[in-house]
């Protein structure tokens, strides 16, 4: 969700290997060797290549988001309402879905439409507006995870998503997929230190929330805000002592099975449900 | 989740990509035609391979599990608490990282461990004991959400996954994984017909509630039995048409923002929280 500076979103890797697969597979020239095969590829410069209906969708209707180019099969060019490729404000082609294979991967989920977009800037903590809920990710970096976890947000009506300006993901296909149009939704907000943005949510009148499995509070009786931060850490490495340190309170999920730790985005999504309760119950 | 009859369980897709991939940059021998490439290094006929500590761990607790074979690192022996290989009651091998590269591929988090096991055998519906709480899929196919969904069930104490028979996800590694030992701690039921089994269970004392965006509850106030079966369906297509006429009742997830609906595993996650209260509420 950073700005794709080098033109390498995680994304391409399997594409790589998929592309490698096929090449080998077709009976093709010999295979190429893996970096020239992969720039060959990669989307422009700075620029991110996001895939699924769904996400395309969003993107366009985002007047935020700049797209440079799009490939789409007449059928999704259908299902996504558009009557002529020259009603569109950037170059479009019409394609056969084996040619949107050949860009994504063929194990990408397209749908028959791909387009290269720049990715959305990252905004100030400043930007932060009237919303009551939000999260905040501390050193989550799986992109599967953090789009799952921006869907939820969006469904939830968080207001924005907080990260560090390191170690986390970038945008990229397979986030924005994950997403499934949120993406386009909610204000990505990255900072540089987590405890500073943290003590900022504090005097905006936010109370921050850590989810730990030791914390001392059960989560629902936990909030007491009028305005709420959620604030997840990695799977496995949990909250960074120092944010544990910051936040107004660290709370649990009870769960009484013989596992005792859920995947981040769905107990994201459940401190989202049981944050939007609890706001709606003020 | 059903027996791997064919020994092909699919997360061996991406390990052929992979092999194909280090065969090719490697510069070694020209690359072997797919078919054969697999078989050399698919887990022994019907067997299943499991990876990661968190899954190895709660295999070998399992006195279900039937383990055939193991590779781990010196380090990850320690990390399992396993004073010496000859302590185990199956062949065993200490390798370096590499040597499970070669077999799990080497972008799965292996973290040391793979085992070949068999897969556990699905149960009947009879099998059920006296559970408060079940999840019933109704054709979910994913294998990550699927092993998501069996973690968070374990986690909330539901005692059964029903599935169907049919396209449902075989048990394999990247299942085992998503579900981080949750495989080992959970009674899986197939049943051939899901709505003779939601009419069995509601002569068992189930309330089942199927999870619809359009249901007319919302889930919170869905819930009456002291026995519940939460009742998901494939992300995009839902519940069939059949489930939707037998489940007790459809409910839904209220969600205020510009996406209306989740990431499968998510919504699992969040009616299993909401269920557990309001069992607990009892």
């Amino acid at each position: 969700m950073t700005d794709a500076k080098k033109g390498t979103p995680k994304d391409t890797h399997y594409a790589k290997l998929r592309r490698a697969h096929r090449d080998r597979t077709a009976g093709s020239a010999p295979p190429r060797r893996q970096r020239p095969a992969a720039a060959a590829t990669a989307p422009g410069d700075g620029l991110v290549r996001l895939y699924g209906l769904h996400t395309v969708a969003a993107a366009l209707q985002n007047s935020r988001r700049r797209i440079h180019h799009m490939l789409v099969t007449r059928n999704a060019l259908e299902r996504l309402g558009i009557a002529e490729l020259s009603a569109l404000s950037f170059p479009a082609e019409l394609v056969e879905p084996r040619d949107i294979d050949k860009v994504t991967g063929s194990d990408a989920v397209h749908q028959g439409v791909v387009i290269e977009a720049e990715p959305l800037a990252a905004k100030r903590l400043d930007a932060l507006g009237d919303t009551r809920l939000v999260v905040v990710l501390d050193q989550v970096t799986d992109p599967h995870n953090v789009g799952a976890i921006l869907r939820s947000a969006v469904a939830f009506g968080a207001g924005a998503l907080i990260t560090t300006a390191r170690h986390s993901p970038a945008e990229s296909g397979v986030l924005a997929k994950s997403a499934s149009g949120a993406l386009e939704h909610i204000n990505h907000i990255e900072v540089r230190n987590l405890a500073a943005a943290l003590d900022e949510l504090h005097g905006a009148g936010f109370q921050t929330v850590g989810l730990d499995s030791e914390g001392p509070e059960e989560l629902e009786h936990s909030f007491s805000g009028d305005r709420l931060a959620l604030v997840l850490g990695a799977e496995g490495k949990g909250l960074r002592q120092k944010t544990r340190e910051t936040v107004n309170v660290l709370a649990r999920l009870d769960m009484p099975g013989a596992i005792r730790s859920l995947n981040v985005s769905n107990a994201a999504a459940i401190a989202l449900y049981a944050a939007r309760r609890a706001l709606a119950a003020r």
